[in-house]
């Protein structure tokens, strides 16, 4: 249950797919790294939050007890702590599992892929940070998906926020994941949520809810930056004046367009500690629409720069920033707009096929196409003694193989081949 | 326990290992598949006789009983009989599991990535069966591994060997398991176990011996073929007239230099019915010894024409023929030859580094790096605000970036970009 196989014109689309992130990744000058795809239980523990319970647990077979991985970046931190590596520049493709309701109409399933970047070490303010929404902004445009928008906040900026609304400290976890469900429903819902569920009073919920609801530019940060309150509060104020920093960054790179500073930005996950982001695609079907909808998000990230140190024995820290693909949903757009235009995706590559017209040339089959092989042509032949020419050709139709190369009995006296183009049935002998 | 961390060196090595195996199935005209790492404990229970006990469980999760998948082969089978598919030409790279003790410094993991090609459908014999020993030839030729022997046989041949030495028909697949250890044991061991064990007669093994320790090409086949016992048996004489075919094939092919039809070959597996093929590495230190002495078998496969219909709910069999190759093995190898060579594969793919030479410079590096970058050129840079032009040459040098592009202030002030061969020295402005 919510697994599926991919039959071949879906691994091809995904395939190609997978070939735009990578090429991307690549010009950024990662380096890929692979990792098992169990994980000791305890390494997994403690690092989702709520999630944790949707983990997959192997069942004890008197060894180690194991998991399968959830996500590539606990893994990630595990494998910088391990081999105490302080500084690297990686992208991981590969599947994560999740015990989740699936609802594969939606393009979520229990076995996904997920397509991550990360750069780890102590840099300056910023530079990684603004290269993981540069990346962001490449994919969501090469792939063409439609209009986007990045929607930026900052951990510090959040938690300055609760702090000055008069949230202690021990709820800022909790309020977090709550303002988290603004991009779903109404600010009444989640303030609801805040004082019934998370025990917030109904002031700080209010007072929260007056920033929250802000989202804007450079404009905007430097309206934060002199609020009375938050300027007093030295997360709020570090975290405001590195989204400046980032705003500049991204400035240079002509990306600002997309780019939203959105306070409702939250992120579940706990292990964030600066920087987070989202990228979602927008609604076009009604232009007339002022405020465009979003239908969901494609890809995320953010800074962690503690739980590499969650790992180590003495806790040495490296810093980490990254974004994660969402590659499932992409996916699922481009197979619905693929079955749409009707274009029909091949799923082999093959250049060639070897056929004969009488029959009894089996063996001169199989010589011809033992040669195109070893001289690197990807040929094929059909797996009969004696086939029909018709068949033959009908299979390049059917399967998009543009050349068929026809040996029969006068080629053969005559040492040539005859090579006929499929779609125009032009012929040439050679 | 048993699995591993891929860091960027290995990755990269294994990146172009697969490449070239993924290059040798596409141009046979195979299509790609993929299938979910978890499968149904009940698809892969009974199918890998005494191995079964090595498959990976997942704790009882309150849903489906679920287990790692242990190899390619069957999830294939389940596939096909599942979707209907009657015929189809696929490949599958992927990872599968197996409860082993790991054997590392063997190459042998609990953890592991296997690369298969099958055949599936209804066809002329042996045609499909001959397509995959070539592909074997190809990829070991490719990959330059040395020397090597590709052992075939047949299971009709050893059911009918079997039967004319008086083996019960019930004892077939135990005294197949025994032969099959004849690659690592000698005669006399393989037999006391057949008598000892598997309760076989001494008589029956002695002319069970006569047989499996004989090997060669055409000649034997058709001496087999005139054997007094041997040719009244209809199995054997099936078996010995398709390996007659087979030969014809494979010499059209031109490879039945490295072919050894080897009557010792078994193959542990209960789902072979038909031809079934193992190729090993031979030693070449020592030149002068008469026979090659085997180094480990780095691909495998038979026959399989039962599999299918086991999934199918009214038994339908789909006639099925199949290559996986021992991806590990030969990783481990071109791993220790690269060691041995000294030569240092690069991890990343970085065409340039922009870098500047005075400080205050980041503006104009974020800005020709994204120009870089939206022009499709693989760029990085150092993440510091003013990092010293002999650091980042440095980091050029251990990288192996070829070129520098440098922008200080004379290049801005005249609207150029000097770009620096880093091997050589060499600078031009442009």
């Amino acid at each position: 249950q919510g697994t599926r196989d991919h039959p071949p014109a879906q691994a091809a689309l995904r395939d190609r797919l997978l070939s735009a992130v990578v090429a991307c990744f690549k010009r950024h000058g990662a380096a890929a790294i692979d990792t098992p795809v169990l994980e000791l239980r305890e390494t997994l523990m403690g690092k989702y939050g709520e999630d944790t319970k949707l983990i997959y647990e192997l069942q004890d077979q008197g060894g180690e007890l194991l998991a399968l991985r959830y996500d590539l970046t606990v893994p990630f931190a595990r494998y910088l702590a391990m081999n105490k590596v302080t500084n690297m520049k990686r992208y991981h493709i590969a599947k994560v599992y999740r015990r989740d309701n699936p609802a594969t109409t939606r393009g979520r399933y229990r076995e996904f892929y997920q397509c991550d970047f990360d750069i780890a070490g102590q840099f300056d303010p910023m530079i990684p940070d603004a290269e993981c929404l540069k990346i962001v902004h490449e994919i969501l445009s090469d792939l063409q998906l439609g209009d986007f928008v990045i929607k930026v906040n900052d951990r510090r900026i959040l938690n300055g926020v609760f702090a000055v609304c008069g949230v202690p400290e021990s709820k800022f976890i909790p309020a977090c994941s709550t303002v988290d469900k603004l991009d779903k429903v109404p600010w009444e819902e989640v303030r609801s949520e805040m004082v019934g569920e998370k025990g917030l009073s109904p002031e700080a919920a209010d007072r929260i809810g007056e920033y929250v609801q802000l989202h804007g530019g450079l404009d905007l940060i430097e309206r934060l930056l002199q609020d009375p309150k938050l300027s007093q509060n030295k997360l709020a104020k570090e975290g405001l004046g590195d989204m400046k920093l980032l705003f500049e960054y991204l400035t240079l790179f002509g990306i600002t367009g997309k780019i939203s500073f959105d306070l409702s930005l939250a992120r579940g996950l706990d292990y964030y500690t600066g920087v987070i982001f989202e990228a979602v695609l927008l609604h076009q079907e009604n232009e007339h629409v002022e405020e465009p909808v979003s239908v969901g998000s494609v890809a995320g990230g953010g800074r962690y720069d503690g739980l590499v140190g969650m790992f180590d024995p003495k806790g040495r820290k490296v810093p980490c920033v990254g974004v994660s693909i969402g590659i499932e949903r992409i996916f699922s757009i481009l197979e619905q707009r693929l079955k749409a235009s009707g274009e029909k995706l091949r799923t082999t590559e093959t250049q060639v096929l070897v056929a004969t017209p009488q029959k009894h040339l089996l063996p001169a089959r199989l010589k011809l196409i033992s040669e195109l092989w070893d001289a690197g042509i990807k040929a094929e032949m059909l797996y009969k003694k004696d086939p029909k020419l018709l068949k033959q050709l009908q299979y390049c139709e059917d399967t998009g193989i543009p050349l068929a190369a026809i040996v029969g009995e006068q080629e053969l006296a005559d040492g040539v081949v005859k090579l006929r183009d499929v779609p125009t049935r032009e012929e040439v002998r050679m």
